[in-house]
């Protein structure tokens, strides 16, 4: 059962758990400080496929099994799933989910989509719509890259605050029963425009939508950033994530000791040519899925408020001179499940 | 609260209602059979916008809107939205709704988006997850065509099983609370792929997916088909209908005599130069909202099985030489809310 709170935050007072969770990386990933943290690597970008659409396809599909062979479960054990990803018709997810034949619900939130697809399952799970969901999604750099930028062989220069899409894919599974890390609150955010229009700068774009949405946890939840260990956001890279703690400072909330950001997280900005750092469906998703979970369930972590922000625009809008709108959910999740506690 | 049955197919014990909905259509539709089904027509396909692709995203907004007006209702009174489009990067939904600050969840489905939002905003408000929720969707003829198929200026001819995608919006709110139409069961799709690959011929592709999630839906239920006035499905057309009735028949379940396909009533097939019939987001969207729904609250129709069937290809995979793989989702709605019922 969910109870609604001011704005549009929902505490789960069954505390739906997050069961088991899988990450597959590429060879940037593998070769970045976060690469003991992958379930599976690979330093070929094709895993052994004939297209890169293919390869990240197959890497959804092999989280997605990494994912269900941690606690033996097979796909029939999978009452739904929600997936989907960057590509054009999110290709990604429905060819590499389609041979596995769990009832499927595609959702789009460009790199958010990690946290719209746990919200969603947690919020199902919650309520006793399905006892085992799953939620997956991947990027892939080179599927992306020619999609939204250059052909890859092009070789143009890249301006010092774009950011590396991550090859990665991310798949977990919430239960209504289950030992945790436990989902405790949500807050689904809103589209968020502030003018930003160069795609070369998806970290301004999408900072305060990421700023929104955590000021409105905190007030609704009448929380404080110190409450969590970190507060995550998806993949602002070095450019948006000085953004978000400013602006979430203007807001009196300080998170400047223990914020993280994904997209600054899984590559090693300084050593590795990857600008401003990480971003993609898969960054935010393989770090939740490959390190954030993990942590939590073995109690390092108590508490994080995990916040993938998208940026919901297409190249033909931008070339037609649109401005990025964007957008960040927000979820707690928690190694402990409140059974105590009063909040 | 939602019962889950065998399969995956969930009742609604408390039946939410369809409280509002609305529908924008373009200028084929105004000349079509069905044009005063229609909240809005416009003859200029441009909707005084510069590029198909904002007029695509005034439709929405215009959907939402006069769906809205009807209660007296304004964004604010929606607790959070559904919705998605045909567009990369669905961005015919997310330009349409970023100025409405409603809370946003997009989602992709190809042709079957409205069934999906309906599904998803039926299962929130039927466990208390909103009070009041909103899905949304849109096709537009000249963005679809020139993003799937050829530059509008070619000139290329069609074959005849290809299909007129619509140029239409439908927008409706679901509320916990309502005089109906009730939405009673749902039952979430798998993707089914059987291997067709001509995207002039998308009838042919989604008709097993329509097929699959019906006959769950009657066995999930122990309902069927005389149980409706009509099985609704999405998009269809001449070809995938004459399909969908024939599998269908194989399984046990008669629907010749009340099948209907929204691409088939949306245009004349015969006056109208549309070869198979209509397609897109938009037609199975429109024909729910403009008609299908106001049927059920005046009571002249008392149950309908409303499923839309969506492809869930790309160009870019079907030049690869993919297959395309489809999805259906069904959604029973009633103007009978069943409490008398045993069913």
């Amino acid at each position: 059962m969910s109870q609604a709170l001011s704005g549009c935050t929902y505490k789960l007072l069954s505390c739906p758990s997050i069961v088991t969770s899988a990450c597959v990386g590429g060879r940037t990933e593998q070769k970045g400080p976060m690469h003991d943290y992958f379930d599976l690597t690979n330093d070929d970008d094709y895993f052994g496929m004939e297209t890169y659409e293919q390869a990240e396809s197959f890497m959804q599909k092999k989280a997605i099994e990494l994912a269900l062979d941690k606690l033996r479960l097979t796909s029939e054990d999978i009452d739904f799933m929600f997936g989907g990803d960057l590509l054009n018709q999110c290709t990604g997810t429905t060819y590499g989910v389609r041979d596995l034949n769990i009832p499927f619900l595609g959702i789009y939130g460009a790199c958010s989509t990690m946290a719209e697809g746990l919200l969603l399952s947690s919020l199902m799970a919650d309520n006793g719509v399905g006892n085992k969901i799953l939620a997956v999604t991947s990027s892939h750099f080179c599927t992306a890259e020619r999609q939204y930028r250059f052909p890859l062989d092009y070789g143009g220069q890249r301006t010092p605050t774009s950011q590396w899409t991550a090859t990665a894919s991310g798949a977990l599974v919430v239960s209504a029963k289950g030992n945790g890390p436990y989902v405790r609150a949500v807050t689904i955010g809103r589209i968020v425009d502030m003018g930003v229009s160069d795609a070369n700068n998806m970290g301004a774009a999408m900072a305060p939508a990421a700023s929104e949405t955590i000021s409105a946890f905190f007030k609704d939840t009448k929380m404080t950033p110190q409450d969590f260990d970190f507060v995550v956001t998806g993949d602002l890279g070095l450019v948006g994530s000085r953004i978000v703690t400013d602006l979430l400072l203007r807001d009196g909330f300080d998170v400047r000791e223990n914020h993280k950001d994904c997209g600054k997280m899984i590559f090693d900005t300084e050593s590795q040519d990857v600008h401003a750092g990480g971003s993609g469906c898969g960054c935010a998703a393989s770090m939740l899925c490959g390190y954030f979970v993990p942590q939590l369930r073995a109690g390092v972590i108590k508490n994080i408020l995990f916040v993938a922000t998208g940026a919901l625009m297409s190249p033909t809008i931008n070339q037609q001179g649109e401005s990025i709108p964007s957008i960040a959910h927000a979820v707690w999740i928690s190694s402990d499940n409140g059974k105590d506690e009063t909040i």
